[in-house]
C-alpha cells in the first residue's frame, strides 16, 4: 500500500510533492522513492519526522504500529494520513488522538471507500432523502486470500483489519451510530496453528440508533477474487453499490456465459486511494478537517473490537457500555 | 410446435375445445390428440374441415403448406391461425388472403413474439412517444442449431423461415413499413450439399420510411444456444428486448463468473405461444379481429422475399416495385 | 394461495382430479372449484374429509390452523399437502405429525423453492461438492407489502411465516443442521396497534453443525417490490440464486439504465408452485415419500420459533435445547 | 483529446517528457503545456518540427490535418502518434505515409479500443482459436451529442470520424480484411443547414475475406450517453465487449431498478488513451514498430471512405477496386 501511496503522490497529485520515504526494509524504500527523482530513502521514520521540511506524513505500516507512529507525528507538528485502523485498542487510539488535539494537526484515517463514486453517490442520495428512513444495511467484505498467521498478529484478525471497513461504511452510508453489536464467527480457512483465536468467516450485527438494522459478513478467502458490495434498504426503495465485473468482456459457449471477477482490492479501488490521498493533501494546502477523522477512525475501532468481543463471548455488546 | 400448441389449447386455454388432430404421422396425431380426452386423430386434414362442428384449425404444418391450408380451411369457413411465414411466395399467400377475405373468415399469423411482455411493452413505450422518433432499430435471431437440407427446402430458408420473426418485429415495435431492403449472407455453417442458395447467416438492412434504418442478424447455429433480442432507439432514448439467462442461478469460481443461456425457443417463448393461441380462441369467440393480420403475415414475406433476392442479386432492392 | 393450487391442479396437473373445495366463504370456494367442471364447493371441510373417494387435501388455510388440519385429514386417512409453517408452535406441530405417522398417509409441506430451478440447481452443484466445503451461506426475503395486524396474528408473524422459507432454503441448500440460533429485530414499518410484538425487519444468524455460518435477512415492505435471494459460498466458490428482473427490457434514456423489478411471489414463484403441487400428486399417485418431509416442515418451525424467541431474548440461543 | 495526451505524458508515462504543445489558440497550448513545468507553448507547429531536441510529436488536430502533420513531422524525422483518421482522402494518406518510410520514423494510429483491456483479451481468445471461425461481427458507437456542421466538415462526418473506430475494432478483432462495403444512412439529428450530404445514423455491412460478415452501426447521438461494444461470433460461441454502467451502484425504487450510463468517451476508453500513448513511447524509446501502424489506419480509412461512397450510390462495393 505505502508503494501504491508514493506512486498517487508523485504522478496522480500535482499538489503533493514525495519528500521521502522509510520502510524498515531498504530496499523498499528506494523502490517507493524512485517514484520522484529527489526523494530520500531510509530506514529511520524519526529522521523524516524531525526534517522541518517535511509538512505531512502517510502512514501505511503494519496495524499494530498506527497509533505509535501518528502519536510520533502529531508530536513533531505534521499532519497525518493514516491507513486504518487507527489502533489496535482504545488507549493507543485515544492517546494518539489526544496528541493530533493537542498539535492542532490534521487526521485523516484511509477509509478510501468514502472516495470511491459509487459510495459517494450512494451516500449523497441517502443524506438527500431518496430512501427516507433507514431500515437494513446489509454489506460484505470477501478477501481473496487470506494473511499469514504473522501477517494476522500485525493486522489484529479479521475484525480489525478487514470488518473495519464495512464498519465505517455502515456510518458513511447511513449517518448514523451502532447501539448494539452481535457476532458470531469460523475458523474454516485459516492453515493451522496459533492458539489467537484467529477466525476467517464472520457475521457482525447492528443495531442502529433509530432502531435500524446492519448486518456485515467477511470471509478471509473467497475463490473468485475480491468481493465488496453494500445494499442500504429504507422505506423507498434500496441502494447497492457493488461490483463483479473487471473487464467488460462476456463469453458465450456451450457453457453459458461467463465474465471475470475483480480480483484484489487494487481493481476495485485503485482510483479511490488517489482520490482520498489528494483530499488529504488538499485539507493539508487550504487547511481544511479531512471527510474523514479520528473521530471516525475510533468509531469503527469500537464496533470492530465489540464485534470481535461478542464472537468470543457469544452474545450481543451494547456500544455504550465502551465509548 | 403442433404439439406445444394442442396442449396449450387443452391446459392452458379454458375456453378452447380440441376437437381434432391432423398429422401426416399417425403417431404424432395420437400423441397431441390424446392431451384431450375426446380429440379424434387422423391424417386426413379434409376430414377436419369437412367437420361442420369445428369452427376453426390451428395450421402448424411445413411453411410450403401454409397458403395452401389457409386457402382450403377458409373455403370450408373455418377460422384460422397459421404459423409463419404465411406462405413461401407471394401468389400463394394473395390466393390465401383472398379467400379468407371471400369467406369472412378470421386468420392469425403466429408472430408471437408480439404476445412477448417484453415485446408488448416496448410496443406500447414507443406508440406511447416514450422514444421521440425512431433513428436506428437492431434486432438478431440466433437459432441453437441448423435445420436440415429437407427442412429447408420446406421451410424456404433463412429468410423466410428465421429472419421472417425479426422482420415483422421491426413493423411491429415501430410501427413503420420499409421501403429499401439489402441484405447480405454467407453459407458458413450448413453441412455440404444441395445447390439451391441456402445461406446460414445473414445481414438484412431496411430502410423505413420515415428514414429510420433497421437491422437485423440471423444465424442458424449458435452454439451458446438461441438467441433473440431487439433494440430501438430513438431520439429520447432506447429501449431494448433480450434475454440471456434461463435459470436465475450464477456460479463463482476461480474462473469467474458464469451463467446459463437460453436454449432454445420454447425456453424463451413458450408463454407467447398460449398468448397467442389465447388470444386467437378470444377473438374467434368474441368476432373480433386478431391484432396479429393477415396482411402482416403478407407484408413481413415481402420483405423476407426481398432479403433473400437482394442477397442473391448483390444490392438494395425497392419494397414499392414488388407489393 | 389455494385458488392458485386449485388452477395448477385442474389446468397444470392432468393427473390430478379436483372434487371438492373447502373455505370459510362460501363465495371463495365457488370461484377455486369452478376451475373444474365437476368440483364441488362448500364451507364445511369435514364435509370433504368425511367423502371417502377424496384420496388428498391440500391446505391452505391460515398458518394457525394447519397443524389441526394436517391432524384431522391424517385421522380420515387423506395424504396430505400443507402450506408452510407447519404450524406456530411445536406441540401442534408433534401432534399433526404423529397422527400422520400412525395413519401411514403422505405429509408435504410447501417449501416451494425446493421445486424453482434455480435452487434445485444449486443443491445438486452442491451436493456435487462443487463448492467444497461450504462456509457461508446469506439469504433474504422482501415482502412488498407488510401484512395487517389481523393477518400477522393469525400467520404468527415475521418468523414463522417469511424467514421460514429461508431457513429452509439454508437446509435445503446446504445439506446441514443449525446448532445455535441469533436474531435481533425492529418494527420499523408496521402501522401503530397490536403489542404482540411483531416486528418487520430482521436479521437470523445460523451457526451450522460443521461451523458454517449463515445469515438471513427479512423485511415485510419492499418499496421496489418482491426479493428474493440465497448466496452459498464454499472453500471452491460462491452460487448465487436470485432475480431482480421480471420482464426482459431495459430503458435506456437520460437518466441511465433502468428495468422492472419481481412484483410478488407469483410472478417469482409461480412455476415452482406448480411443480411441488405435481410432485405431490406424483408421490401420491406412486406411493413414494415427497421430498419435502413433514420433519422438514418441524426442522425449519423449531428454528423460525427460536429466531422469534432469540429476537425477545436479546442472546443466542442453541438448536440442541428445543428439539 | 491534445490536453488529455499532454496530461497522460506528463502524469502517467515516466519514460515521456513534453517539450513543447502548438496550438491554434494559444491559451489552450498554455493550459495543455501546463502539466508539465518547463514546456514551452507555441502557436507554430513548425517550431516544434525544428527542434532537434524533439524526438516524437503527438498529433491531435482537425483530422483534415492529419496527413499533412504526419508527413511534415515525418520529414522532419521526428516518430509520430496520430489520432484517427490517417487522413481524408487516399492520396493524402499514401503521401503521408510514403514520408513515414523514406524517412524511417515510426507512427503509430490512434486507435485507443486496441489497448483497451476487453478488447485486448477479446483479441487474444479469437487469435487463439476460442470462437472458432468467424462467422458474425456487430459492433456500435453512438455518440452522445453530435458535432456542429463546422465540426462535421473538418472532421469528414460519421464515416471517416466514428465509424472509422468499428471498422478498425473488425479488422483488430477479426484478423480478417473486408472484401465488400455497403452502407445506407439518414440525416435524422442534424441541425438544418450544410448541404455537403452529412449523415448521423449508419449501418455499415462489410464482407470479409472468409466469407464471415460484419455489421456497424453508428449514430451522432444518444440520450443515454455513450456506447460502444462489439461482438464477435464464432462456430464456438461468441466474445461481446461492452460497457453499459459507469458508477457501480442500482437504484431501486417503486420504478424498477436503475444504473447510469456511460456518459462519453474518456468515462470509457481514458485508460486505454493512456496505454496507447505508453505503448508509442515504449516503441520510440526500444526501436520497435508500433502495434497499430499507418498501414492499419490506411485501410481503415479505405473502409470508411467506401461506405461513405456506398452509402451515397445506394449499392455494395468491392475493396479490390480501390486499393
Amino acid at each position: 500500500m505505502g508503494t501504491y501511496h508514493c506512486q498517487s503522490l508523485v504522478q496522480r497529485i500535482p499538489a503533493a510533492e514525495l519528500a521521502a520515504v522509510a520502510d524498515v526494509t531498504s530496499a523498499a524504500a528506494g523502490r517507493a522513492a524512485a517514484f520522484a527523482p529527489g526523494a530520500q530513502a531510509t530506514t529511520e521514520p524519526e529522521s523524516l519526522l524531525a526534517d522541518p521540511s517535511i509538512k505531512a506524513v502517510v502512514i501505511a505500516s503494519p496495524n499494530d504500529t498506527h497509533a505509535r507512529f501518528i502519536e510520533e507525528a502529531a508530536r513533531a507538528g505534521k499532519h497525518v494520513f493514516c491507513e486504518k485502523p487507527i489502533a489496535l485498542d482504545l488507549d493507543s487510539a485515544d492517546a494518539a488522538l489526544a496528541e493530533v488535539q493537542r498539535r492542532r494537526v490534521k487526521l485523516q484515517i484511509g477509509f478510501q471507500r468514502r472516495f470511491d463514486a459509487a459510495y459517494r453517490r450512494a451516500r449523497e442520495a441517502i443524506a438527500a432523502g431518496e430512501l427516507g428512513h433507514l431500515e437494513l444495511i446489509a454489506g460484505t467484505t470477501r478477501d481473496p486470500k487470506p494473511p499469514s498467521l504473522a501477517q494476522l498478529r500485525r493486522s489484529g484478525g479479521l475484525f480489525t483489519d478487514t470488518a473495519i471497513h464495512d464498519l465505517d461504511a455502515v456510518r458513511f452510508l447511513s449517518g448514523l451510530e451502532a447501539t448494539e453489536v452481535y457476532a458470531t464467527a469460523s475458523r474454516l480457512v485459516l492453515p493451522e496453528g496459533g492458539d489467537e483465536g484467529f477466525v476467517d468467516t464472520a457475521i457482525i450485527c447492528l443495531r442502529l440508533e433509530t432502531g435500524a438494522l446492519a448486518v456485515i459478513t467477511n470471509s478471509l478467502r473467497a475463490a473468485y477474487g475480491y468481493e465488496v458490495g453494500m445494499e442500504v434498504m429504507g422505506g423507498r426503495g434500496k441502494l447497492a453499490v457493488g461490483q463483479e465485473e473487471q473487464v467488460r468482456l462476456r463469453r458465450y459457449d456451450a457453457e453459458g456465459v461467463r465474465h471475470d471477477h475483480v480480483g484484489w482490492f487494487l481493481d476495485r479501488f485503485g482510483e479511490a486511494y488517489v482520490q482520498e490521498l489528494a483530499h488529504f493533501i488538499e485539507c493539508v494546502r487550504s487547511d481544511r478537517e479531512p471527510e474523514v477523522s479520528g473521530a471516525d477512525g475510533r468509531a469503527a475501532l469500537v464496533l470492530g473490537l465489540l464485534a470481535q468481543r461478542s464472537a468470543r463471548e457469544g452474545r450481543p455488546l451494547a456500544v455504550s457500555g465502551v465509548v
